[in-house]
């Protein structure tokens, strides 16, 4: 008998999309302090992808998640889930009528990154998202909450950071030649002169240019990672030494 | 509202090991021809780290994982599960246990990794395995079912291959320059010779040594991606154009 059935089991609402559901789960194992299979935390997992897109529902009236996402929260509270987490930062945004409605607690992406650059003691943060992400105001609010101000690149940088997401990461073009290098690195260095002590990664598809491009430095903040080091932490098992998260 | 909403939903008893299951999950996202989130299939996953180690209880008397293994096929079931797959060769030993017990299908590993040797229209094949999976049987059984011979590495290299499962992939070395590519390449090069026309991975680790090294040939069949392959089919859903598997 392994750690693994001393820990609370972490339920995943996923689907948003199925690649930022695996990489979660990469992430959470990857973080594990565990020597065998049976050392790692039990995750149950609804990759459900009837959910409907969220930047739609709120930028453009589309139709709401909502009962899927309720669905799934309640097949996995069926079935054990301790809590639940949702590796998609928009869905956060629809997490105030899940949580009315579901007997489990969520772990919440945004308030655990402000937590975490709360603790490192940091008192301005650079949100990089997609527009609908800081439309909602989501990361803005839990930063503010926690005492830290908000910074965003400006309207140019914000559109080569969408060009980055949705013509390069998400259509898959992720040869680092190919990638927009010199933007993405002038985006960052002008948001640390305008005074972010931590830049948070806060889109599922950002880490992965980042890493590509070598720009993930220690003052960037992946908000999936940190979704994951917080949901190790809350299932009761240890973080492997040296963990940034 | 994506094509995902028309297609079956996949059952996955995971957790034997966990990154093998992200490994399954992956290679089924990867292989579905989906434009969208909405498009993809939705998989319920339970990474079930309480099922004991199979190979223990198949070659030392170890604990059963037949229990947990139900457990896990009962929770999906009541959750929506049309059908139920293992990413894990050697669990599949206990498959019999299982199936007279769930109201559900599973798609089976080793009897779809012989379905897709035989439609390639070879009749020997090499299976590349751990000592447990070679002992039970399961490869042998299935593809002497589909009419195909059975030849295994000889007991000098069974121990390489098993060194580079147990020293070296699942220890976490994956430099290619440490991996031992020509014991590896010999071993390959001696089984064609020996006659066989495909070369089964069967064992969760060996596809990723296989693709580091550069040996993962044409005649090389990796057994997970056989299984994703073959649940993609059985949701109802497209395989990508140009599918191998």
């Amino acid at each position: 008998m392994g750690k693994g059935s001393q820990y609370k089991t972490i339920g995943i609402i996923g689907g948003m999309g199925p690649a930022a559901t695996v990489d979660l789960m990469n992430k959470i194992i990857e973080m594990t302090d565990a020597g065998s299979d049976q050392d790692h935390i039990r995750l149950l997992v609804d990759s459900n992808t009837r959910i409907p897109d969220r930047t739609a529902a709120i930028l453009h009236g589309g139709a709401s998640p909502v009962p899927e996402m309720l669905d799934s929260a309640r097949k996995l509270e069926s079935i054990g889930a301790d809590f639940l987490i949702m590796p998609c930062n928009t869905a956060h945004f629809f997490l105030p009528y899940l949580e009315q409605e579901v007997g489990i607690p969520f772990l919440n992406m945004p308030v655990e990154t402000a937590r975490l650059i709360n603790r490192k003691g940091a008192s301005k943060a650079a949100v990089l998202a997609t527009d609908g992400t800081d439309r909602s105001g989501l990361y803005e609010k839990a930063l503010s909450d926690a005492g830290i101000e908000t910074l965003y690149p400006d309207e140019e940088q914000q559109k080569q950071l969408m060009s980055v997401i949705y013509d390069y990461i998400k259509k898959g073009i992720t040869e680092p030649d190919a990638l927009p290098a010199e933007e993405l690195r002038n985006l960052t260095d002008d948001l640390r002169a305008r005074g972010a002590q931590v830049l948070i990664l806060a889109c599922t598809e950002l880490p992965l240019a980042f890493s590509l491009l070598k720009l993930d430095a220690d003052d960037v903040i992946d908000a999936t990672s940190v979704l994951a080091g917080a949901a190790v932490r809350a299932a009761g098992a240890e973080l492997k030494s040296g963990s940034k998260y």
